[in-house]
């Protein structure tokens, strides 16, 4: 698991009333304004669609009330360097700076582990179902491992590497949501109980290796775990066409490797590219509707008063 | 495995002389007729490369000329209504219908048994390296499966089934060989052993369930078998952008599964369209430099006198 070097930036500035006032312009196309109050919400917005992405801050803003047992009005404004909903873990960034921004905004420093563990709350509460991986690698950034105890609980282990990892990342518009692909996937698991859980069980032997050769530096090889693991979920069916075609494209433009990430069914791609980037984001935007050029291991959250 | 409806005409007519004269011109484009005596080789084509079709044929009368200790001149000419060289097994049935025709034409009449073997005999000296599948395949006919007992050694256990199995093939030139191919997947399998025994475990356990599942009838699911499959040859790095963009041509046109098929780096995808049989053909050709409609499980080899 590994942060980007995206940002997604929430400001928080206590209100003097009791509303909730959410901007979020980049969140969606067109783009929406939320206010609510204990009686009222008003959304500035043609398309009621937008909504659920509201929702993550909406959720953020009464986990940490109930946790912190305060409430306060507050204008939350957020901004994204990402595209949202694309399977980059954007949610869970919104999720974790909102958490960090209010309860700041409010007098309270967190820590990091609260605020992943309040971000992933927020997840599951929305989503139905969450894994932790997302929150915590937008809150403690770089390179992580994840070993889940239970339901509600999980270590974390950070992985040490020098490597430079310069990566492109192309887009496509997602077809199918990220309930809806895990149901999927359910269901295949339901009618080839082996079957999935073996391919589950390789994609894990392929994380074990990739932390390994990540340690060492060597990327040829992490390029080729991402192009075997990119078949494995192809194989579990979250792949589709146009996923597909950005992979392709970015091998053949030279990428070390390329793959789905996130729940698939659309989404992203993370193509890596330490030195034919220039190539490789030509090739991929013949096929996605955007690219970006970012490396990988960057910072988790930061807190600044402003 | 199954047989597919496409047949391998080789017809062989014994000379009055120790020449061997063999005219494939559908072999490769653009054809060739060679001759040889045990003194001199004549090729009558522009390009040398296209021997390569021809080995099979050589190796198949010496091999049964070696089995049966007895040498005739023969005319072999052979017809087919495949592509050669595409991952269809052509070079097997080519294989065992050279052996069955020059040995009936010499007067004997060899059982399937033996024809299946020494067929996989030419492969195995061809190619350095063969599975008994294709040249057992072609001989039997119909859906079968192999066991191997050590290296020279298999059963061959016949699948009922009485599902009718329309399928799309579609056709792209090859960027690599068999050969080469199987020296890739052996080298991955240096690197990463686990993951890659893993995926060959899966695959057979694939296979397990498209035997239930082909006895049932059951093509919804014999598709999602097909697509799971496909999957894990991509894990394996066999596939490539052209058979990537053919499989999800046909699964967007409405094919129930759509997999890579033979030994991958080009050649051919197989789409099962029990209805769309039409529409997949045509997305399968805007991606395709060819593409055939036929059935699965026709009759293996069969023997006329002319």
């Amino acid at each position: 698991m590994a942060s980007i070097n995206k940002r997604i930036y929430v400001k928080a500035i206590l209100r003097q009333d009791k509303a909730v006032r959410i901007s979020a312009l980049d969140l969606k196309v067109p783009g929406l304004i939320v206010t609510y109050t204990p009686e009222e919400v008003l959304i500035e917005t043609d398309y009621g669609e937008s909504l659920s992405a509201v929702a993550y801050l909406n959720k953020a803003i009464q986990i940490v009330s109930k946790y912190l047992d305060t409430f306060k009005g507050v204008d939350i404004e957020v901004k994204s360097e990402m595209p949202v909903g694309a399977g980059l873990g954007t949610s869970a960034a919104v999720s974790v700076a909102t958490v960090a921004a209010y309860s700041y905004a409010m007098g309270y420093e967190l820590t990091k582990k609260e605020i992943a563990k309040l971000g992933w709350q927020v997840e599951k509460e929305v989503q139905g179902i969450a894994s932790p991986m997302d929150t915590a690698i937008s809150t403690y950034g770089g390179f992580i491992r994840i070993q889940l105890f239970g339901k509600d609980k999980y270590d974390i282990k950070p992985i040490a590497t020098t490597a430079d990892l310069p990566i492109v990342i192309g887009y496509v518009e997602r077809q199918a949501k990220t309930k809806d692909m895990v149901e999927q996937v359910k269901k295949l698991k339901d009618r080839y109980p082996d079957v999935v859980d073996g391919i589950m069980d390789l994609i894990g032997a392929i994380t074990d290796e990739a932390e390994k050769v990540l340690r060492d530096n060597d990327l040829v090889r992490l390029g080729e775990l991402m192009n075997m693991n990119h078949g494995l979920l192809d194989a579990l069916g979250v792949s589709t066409k146009k996923l597909s075609e950005m992979v392709y494209a970015a091998r053949s433009a030279g990428a070390l490797g390329a793959k789905l990430t996130g729940a698939g069914g659309g989404g992203c791609v993370i193509a890596l590219s330490p030195e034919k980037q220039e190539a490789v984001e030509v090739a991929m935007n013949l096929y996605g509707s955007m690219t970006l050029k970012t490396d990988l291991g960057a910072e988790g959250i930061v807190i600044k008063k402003v």
